[in-house]
């Protein structure tokens, strides 16, 4: 039999894991389960990322994570125990399965039914945390995306498209604006996407999506997406859909895989036995998909949504002239449904799927890179300096340190162009941003680069430095506007 | 009387200007109109930011243009003419009000009255555009949000919040993950409110805004954001009242003002008199009461409201039961409407005030810069390096160049530690960065960090460098995750 870790969590976490289970067994699931210690008592007993080193190795053995929802004390300085165990196992996609469950929302009393899977990156975008002050006024925050990473998320996002049938997969994306970034991210996507000829694939900016979600859900199936535009899209959907408490969340990754509920942990009602168990029942039925339990995850959501048509609710939601049930009668409810339909469309019941265990021993990190295919040249370098003055007399200063090798090419602030040409309307910050390039990109050292810092540096305070590279014959570096 | 420069834009621009004019017109707004040549038909003559130099003059010595939607050519590698305007002009805030015009939305059907004003930061974030390619897996994009540049558009919210008797002013960012650049954002919202006693001013992650927009949108009156999250955000609110035909644009600056229609130019229907101008007619509204015209502005708007609410439509919206009328029908429907009082609430007639004309001739572009308090020290430098290497490999190479005066503090691959500590499950891309700081915090010159540079670059392409800054005693960066 197939063993599990399981990490009950906080507040109201151990009773909707109780509920959640007794459904599992009452549907006879062949699931063993290793209960570990994780959440805000383990920080307490003085675990800084909030598991014990037992916890830990359970996880790491078993591979698979089923947990409720936890708290990380504040004040303390410590991480989030949910962020750690996503970081830590490099979980790199996050899907989200957001379906209308019941009568209470906003698009239900419109007729509107929702069916949208979100994928989102897990671990790069702005979510690194890398931010430095340039000056006192100016902030900066790397946003880093990168090739094997977003091969990894959407070709996960392909794979389960393909699995459920969709009949439409879409790349949210920010692509106009961040040409080089969200671009690199638009291009995996059309290239993995040619593997999968029977799936519509197309893309949509970011805005214009979540202007689209809010009007037209329904034309809607798989959206894959970067970190924080994915973060951002999910929390809408949950919205549609009635909210965290029905919206199921899966962390994917090739070694670990973590399923939760991601809404709080409601301190004020734990121990009550009137938490509303769906969320964390649906990150269940997602890992028994994932595990190959098609006929279980079938069985049990149909039973839940034929449950939450019956208008069987717990007190958070639905008909309030119709009375609540508590967390142990609505599992029960769910039990006694086994077999039952929903009226809005049964969930197919696929048969049941070989297991494959991922999990295997790491000797070293897994390195994730692509071939390279164009030769690199370094064949400039951009300078951020602070300064206060105006762009004509930091052009001039500039010029005295080319070396006869660089030419200066353009300086900006903010991103808008202020020399050789510019308008006198732009505001400037005390932050510059200045692009040497070599004469008819002419390749370049590191010396070069390190020579002209040295020079610079006798008039200016340089806080940034990045190198311009081409490949092949192609600029890998965006014009400033107005270059 | 004053003067104001106009812009018909595109398509079915100069049908929806006409339109809107006329009813000005009606109104007797005290205004005087020239029109100023910009657009697809001026790229078309060969100018290559889609305005003449004449249209550029007068709209900057009039310091108000009131533009149509306009196309900008494509695959002739010109820039929109629309971010141009903004960008050149230094329109630093994007305000949107969105509001409930008419019952043919999912919210209107669900009886939630909507009206939200979204005030948007229009310069910084990655909208800058400066990106490179570190490696050819690795791409960055640097998003930059700067003291004076977010106290400029939150000092503009909550002055206009003030003016409109806002009962809230929500700031909604990322802080939680972007700590030190929305912390940033968030602090200059903080510092600002201290002067609006009288106004409600909170916050909230934008991810559980979004959440609670799409739920109940009914509870936000003005909300203030970073530019991307703001983009976002305001599309959505669009789509909460029926899309960019019923939202309206503001793009505020202390020299120029612009207000326009953002929905598209509708190639398919231009020169047919029955487009829709309720978008531009809105933004011309935001416009009358931006130059003070407070009692046109609230006499129009009821009317139009009123219109609406008879169920008066052009094609694109409403009861396909009942007939839709053309543009110029529309038009003379509010015109006839004038006096009238819609049922969902009437706008305020407040006095006119008087115009105050923000025009004046710069010499040189304005500095915006806060006072410095502490004193800065340089304390270390991050260094961003390329390698397949493993974590221990690369720290073994770093220590050699420490020169005694340097520690190698952390080393992380796309933001998370991997040495001294990290896990084995992190996958790595071909990128690491690696911090240096000074022993015991002692002030460091650029010298040091360029020997160090010069040292590294021995062993490694070395991407990007950020300086490490203490202001006083406080660290001016983030720390690593785990660090």
């Amino acid at each position: 039999m197939m063993k599990i870790a399981v990490a009950k969590g906080d507040g109201i976490g151990p009773e909707i894991m109780d509920a959640v289970l007794t459904i599992f067994k009452a549907n006879n699931v062949n699931l063993e389960y290793e209960v570990v210690e994780m959440g805000k008592w383990v920080f307490d007993k003085g675990h800084s990322n909030g598991m014990t080193p037992e916890a830990q190795q359970t996880i790491e053995n078993l591979g698979i994570l089923f947990k409720g929802p936890m708290e990380t004390p504040k004040g303390k300085g410590v991480k989030s125990v949910n962020v750690t165990a996503r970081k830590t196992w490099n979980t790199y996609a996050n899907k989200r399965v957001f379906q209308t469950l019941h009568g209470d929302t906003v698009f239900s009393k419109a007729g509107i039914l929702i069916d949208i899977t979100i994928v989102r990156e897990n671990i790069e975008d702005t979510y690194g945390g890398i931010e430095h002050m340039l000056t006192h006024d100016v902030a900066l925050s790397r946003r880093f995306i990168t090739r094997p990473g977003s091969m990894q998320v959407i070709k996960y996002a392909f794979e389960m498209a393909r699995k459920k049938n969709a009949k439409r997969i879409t790349c949210g994306h920010k692509s106009n604006i961040m040409k080089i970034t969200d671009g690199l991210f638009v291009e995996c996507f059309y290239e993995i996407a040619k593997d999968y000829p029977e799936l519509k694939a197309d893309d949509v900016i970011v805005d214009d999506l979540c202007m689209k979600l809010v009007t037209r859900p329904d034309l809607f199936d798989v959206v894959v997406l970067t970190n924080l535009q994915g973060d951002i899209v999910s929390d809408l959907c949950a919205g549609l859909v009635g909210g965290l408490g029905f919206a199921p969340s899966a962390n994917i990754g090739d070694h670990i895989c973590i399923f939760e509920a991601v809404h709080g942990t409601a301190p004020d009602i734990a121990g009550k036995n009137i938490a509303n168990p769906t969320a964390l029942l649906l990150s269940g039925l997602t890992m028994l998909r994932h595990l190959g339990f098609m006929e279980n995850a079938a069985t049990i959501e149909n039973a839940l949504l034929y449950t939450l048509e019956q208008g069987i609710h717990t007190g958070d939601f639905g008909d309030k002239t119709k009375k609540s049930v508590n967390t142990t009668e609505f599992a029960d409810a769910v039990i006694a449904n086994f077999g039952k339909m929903p009226k809005q469309g049964a969930k197919p019941t696929w048969p049941n799927k070989p297991v494959t265990p991922t999990v295997f021993k790491l000797e070293k990190n897994p390195l994730i890179v692509s071939k390279e295919m164009e030769e690199e040249t370094i064949v400039g370098v951009d300078m951020f300096i602070e300064s206060i003055e105006q762009p004509t007399e930091i052009a001039e200063k500039c010029l005295k340190h080319t070396l006869g090798i660089f030419k200066l090419v353009t300086i900006s602030n903010r991103g808008t162009q202020v020399w050789p040409k510019g308008s006198v309307f732009t505001n400037l910050v005390n932050q510059y941003f200045c692009r040497f390039e070599s004469i008819g990109d002419a390749p370049l050292s590191q010396t070069d680069i390190i020579e002209l810092y040295k020079r610079l540096s006798a008039d200016f305070k340089i806080n940034s430095t990045e190198l311009l590279n081409m490949w092949g014959d192609k600029k890998a570096y965006s014009l400033a506007q107005g270059q």
